[in-house]
């Protein structure tokens, strides 16, 4: 398949699946909350590309959830190939992807994350995961997030969920602090084994999101918060400030090459403490 | 002078200005909140340095100041060393120094920070400097540091206003989002002129910011504040964050060597804001 093609079908899934994902979220507000949409450039001037970031604030369920799609496309300069891994080899970049997410109002609902992605130097190669950070001990999400990344791993390939459960808590540690972000999930980058068979992989991993966070919404809204729980949810938000800004790689990427900023940052929580 | 003998003037006079603004802080709260005190240590094993820090909370005044002093030496590990410009060509080295951040209840007075070290490797530097972040433009406060600092530095040196003063408005930038992180002030490193006459500059730095937080709290406390000028203060506080994670060398510097996290991130507001 022509690589034109691949990237169109990537790109066309990204779309898809945040119209999807948006009108679940909108549905679970019962109308009574909508998304802004923004669409960005990167240049004004030259055609290299840009996005469309939804983001939906004071919810009755979500307090701030930004769901960003893009597709950017250009050169990197010499100066920033020597600081992103696997771009050496190329001058021309291609990249799109989808992610997503939720910060939560009710404490006791984790909150969830959603990326894939889809970027093209010299070669192509997927990336994505997604991962569930709760404020409180909770073994009824540990639970139902395994069940099902397990069984959906198991359809794609024998070792997948170890691997990429592995690679998800690996990666999203905070160092610093010696603390996990939170119960992890999955986590894979640089995927190139079949191009069908991982774009099918992508596509299960975007219905699989989008099937757990509205179990684990429905199994956890019910449940009764005060303020000292939203206390404990905003000082656990500090830490995913710390990871975001600190550690996350596709934060990085994309103020280095000069993304869409208030969409880079829209992972950022609403509110935050720190002691 | 002897290295040593200039090592125990600086780290005295470091613990001496904590001592002295933590009264300050603590009479202009008038009795009513006081700084709690954590002394940490680098190791458990090795004598490696460590530091004292001190944090009060949720005063009328102060909603959180941090005031840390730490004196830490030890060996530059090799991928350490590569890291961190200017310590390649030594294998210890000895640091100390007096960092303090104030984040204020009431909005109209701004953020402000303080910071002096002394730095040796094979040879001793200072660094240091101040700077202000107000929420709403001001004026009043832009005059009075303005003044203070200019005739303060004028008694060191014929240029320093200007060039210390552009140093801090370079370094104080959010270059992810075109903007400056507040008023500025004034910053400096790598200073190794004279050490008499540096060390004497040095203090007068410190003495100089013991009479601005106190000059400007006077001038501004006094003013009413809404909630939503709280909203206000706490997304410039989300700004806050994002050059202290994103940005700043201090903050690297302190995590990369193993310094205590507690303390590093005492700078972080209490509370923050994204959009």
């Amino acid at each position: 398949m022509e690589e034109k093609i691949k990237k169109m079908l990537a790109r066309n899934w990204f779309l898809t699946i945040q119209e999807l994902i948006c009108n679940e979220i909108e549905n679970i507000e019962k109308g009574t909350s909508h998304f802004k949409t923004k669409e960005w450039s990167r240049s004004e001037v030259k055609d290299e590309g840009g996005g469309k970031s939804k983001l939906l604030k004071n919810g009755n369920t979500f307090e701030k959830v930004g769901v960003n799609f893009s597709e950017v496309y250009g050169n990197f300069s010499n100066h920033f190939k020597k600081k992103i891994p696997r771009f050496d080899s190329s001058k021309n970049f291609w990249a799109s992807g989808i992610s997503i997410v939720m910060h939560m109002k009710n404490p006791h609902i984790p909150a969830m994350h959603f990326n894939t992605r889809y970027i093209v130097t010299d070669h192509g190669w997927f990336g994505g995961g997604m991962d569930f950070t709760p404020c409180f001990k909770d073994t009824t999400v540990e639970k139902i997030v395994e069940k099902k990344l397990k069984l959906m791993c198991n359809k794609h390939g024998k070792n997948y969920y170890r691997k990429y459960k592995k690679w998800c808590d690996d990666y999203f540690y905070l160092h610093h602090r010696n603390e996990p972000r939170g119960i992890g999930g999955i986590f894979f980058d640089y995927k190139k084994d079949n191009w069908e068979r991982d774009f099918f992989f992508i596509r299960d991993v975007g219905i699989t999101f989008s099937y757990l966070f509205k179990e684990i919404i429905t199994k956890k809204t019910k449940i009764n918060w005060n303020k000292k729980d939203k206390l404990i949810q905003n000082k656990k938000r500090g830490r995913y400030v710390e990871f975001n800004l600190l550690h996350d790689r596709g934060t990085k990427f994309g103020l280095q090459t000069g993304g869409n900023v208030e969409a880079i940052l829209m992972s950022l929580p609403p509110t935050a403490n720190w002691d």
